[in-house]
């Protein structure tokens, strides 16, 4: 696996269990997944030698993020290196832009979208937006007609490469990295969901229930599984784009698929993962086979196992970096509280609104899940009046 | 932990999770925990040098096995390594005569015993079993009033030093090693279970549901929690016994309590065992915390998880190495053919007879999770008929 974070850090344990041999390439010795993994190899992962030197020895290439250079990926997989998921289905997770093009022409619904090129597109985008829905009036000082979310179309990720804006003055930003910028119009949600899938190379799948993520600050701050009061065809809706989806992009391995929600009850995609993600992270402990698990056995062509929830509910809160005086102390606290909650902690140096770790509980009650996953989250992050 | 073998690569995820800083002293790399856990030591356990330079980067010493010798574990001890458990409660795991003794004087209900030095007081041993019970007639060729059980009362496991005599020609064995013998009666047992919990320094104690363990040839093939219709006033006199033993002998770490359920409806000792044990194993898909999170909970005096079932039944089975033609076509069959089935591989080398890894199952009909359970390990074995 490429890449020394937490998501291959948590990759292991299922790498234990299934007997696989299980290496990563990771940034330094100190990264989450090194710390966890023997024999882990550090370099460069934007060097092709690197990678090529890596994958030397491994039977299949994975990734725990899509920072890899597409051509690099591209000029491995004509090497002959087995990589999983494959360079044309990463490009839809790297290029906002060719995503968007992508799931519209097989008839996914996103977004209303344009990839511009200069802030005076995004006015036009603007205009076009009103043409054709309704729309609040601008407020005091916009230059636009509507908000419009503006993104670069590589490279974000936590919120960072996101922009809305209602003036033209803001528009500069999101072009200063010279690469296209997608400009969307600003859904109107009720919430975000995702679903996770995991899918085999020769065609199997699998559907994790499908969740309720909290953002804060475009971070992903709490999972709640299943989502609650999801309406049984919207649950199915959302599980069908994520499959479709893993077909159509001949996605290999955990596939996530963030959504809105529409006040109007629609589903439409926002954004893509292709690798275990902070939405699947409930199942560890909430589910018969872990998104980890069963991204492994899906990159190396096993048969899936199944994502069945082991309790009605799951609530996951990632625990991010912050000012606690002894972060040992809370640990404790939480521990000695609550004896059912799982702690997941990254082993990374704590640093303010990073993520350190998560922690998850399951349960019947979901108002008490939920008290007691954010209780032991604020509590590790040193918010203890909350 | 001192040991490379499966338990302390169970142990791993654990640490993982919990963001520990784990490391194993095993006897070569291809052990199994050496294959799963980052700067593991390769060195002689024997050694107390050995044991010496590897406890210099630990804070907490602990162990996978009871065979670090005793006085070594005295030394470090003494020389200020906190080694959990402590030397004086490992003694009883280590030396079978010693800890009847012990159970006894504490009032634990243990097998009518003596430790006996030579062929003889087995004769004499059996002479006072008879005045003091009925028994059934000798059989032909016996020259024992009972049947004895001879074991030795060090270096035993998995059936090795565990032998049922009836004639005093077959009683020189046990003694050939030149450590005391302890002989037992043989316990007319309607079968065995297994109580398993957690203590820490600070003194919590935590009790797993007690489970019944089948046992072949002295080695364990199945477990299944809890154990069906086990009447509650045992259950709870099993998880008494182990936490009373927990107590008296300051046990820190997690303690398997192996017992009897005997025809007449009582509970006696038979073996103990301070580390993660064989009939926990399925804690790890069954429970909220596994045996590894609470023995390393236990031993870094965190306070301990809750070790409820996650579903009314859980059936472990072992995998033990066979002849299966091609195992990967057997693990792969069973993860096809049963997507809850849980694997656990340890990467060892197939031996005849060997525990190579278990498979899990939880769920609500016992008799459906045995049949699964004994099923995939029956393939992975190689047994395909059954």
């Amino acid at each position: 696996m490429v890449g020394g974070g937490q998501l291959a850090r948590m990759t292991q344990p299922a790498a234990i269990a299934l007997g696989v041999r299980f290496t990563v390439l990771a940034g330094s010795t100190d990264e989450a997944a090194a710390r966890a993994v023997p024999s882990s190899m550090v370099a460069d992962e934007k060097s092709l030698d690197d990678l090529r030197a890596f994958a030397a020895g491994c039977d299949v290439l994975t990734f725990d993020h899509e920072q890899v250079p597409f051509g690099h990926l591209r000029t491995l997989a004509a090497e002959g290196v087995v990589v999983r998921p494959g360079p044309d289905a990463l490009l839809h997770a790297q290029d906002k832009g060719v995503m968007r093009s992508r799931l519209t022409r097989v008839g996914i619904p996103v977004p209303r979208y344009a990839v511009v090129s200069a802030p005076d597109d995004v006015r036009a985008f603007a205009a076009e937006l009103v043409g054709s829905r309704e729309a609040a009036p601008p407020a005091d000082g916009s230059d636009l007609a509507v908000p419009v979310v503006l993104k670069t179309t590589r490279g974000g990720y936590d919120g960072k490469g996101v922009w809305v804006v209602t003036s033209l003055a803001h528009a500069g930003e999101p072009f200063r990295a010279g690469a296209p910028v997608l400009a969307e119009e600003l859904v109107a949600f009720r919430r975000e969901l995702s679903a996770v899938v995991a899918r085999s190379p020769s065609g199997q799948a699998v559907a994790y229930p499908v969740v309720e993520s909290v953002q804060r600050d475009g971070v992903c701050v709490e999972v709640v599984a299943p989502a609650p009061g999801l309406p049984d065809d919207l649950a199915v809706e959302a599980q069908r784009i994520a499959l479709t989806v893993a077909v159509e992009l001949d996605v290999v391995g955990v596939l996530a698929v963030e959504l809105f929600e529409t006040v109007d009850g629609r589903i439409l995609v926002n954004e893509l993962a292709m690798r275990p993600h902070n939405t699947g992270h409930w199942t560890i402990d909430g589910a018969v086979t872990s998104q980890f698990e069963n991204h492994l056995r899906a990159v190396l062509d096993l048969p899936l196992g199944s994502p069945a929830a082991l309790a009605p509910y799951a609530v996951m809160v990632n625990v991010l970096g912050g000012d606690a005086p002894d972060v040992y102390f809370a640990y404790r606290h939480c521990m000695a509280r609550d004896p059912a909650l799982k702690i997941h902690w990254y082993g990374k140096e704590l640093r303010p609104g990073r993520k350190v770790g998560h922690v998850t509980v399951c349960g019947d009650d979901v108002d008490d899940l939920r008290d007691r996953a954010r209780h032991a989250a604020a509590h590790l992050r040193g918010d203890i009046d909350e």
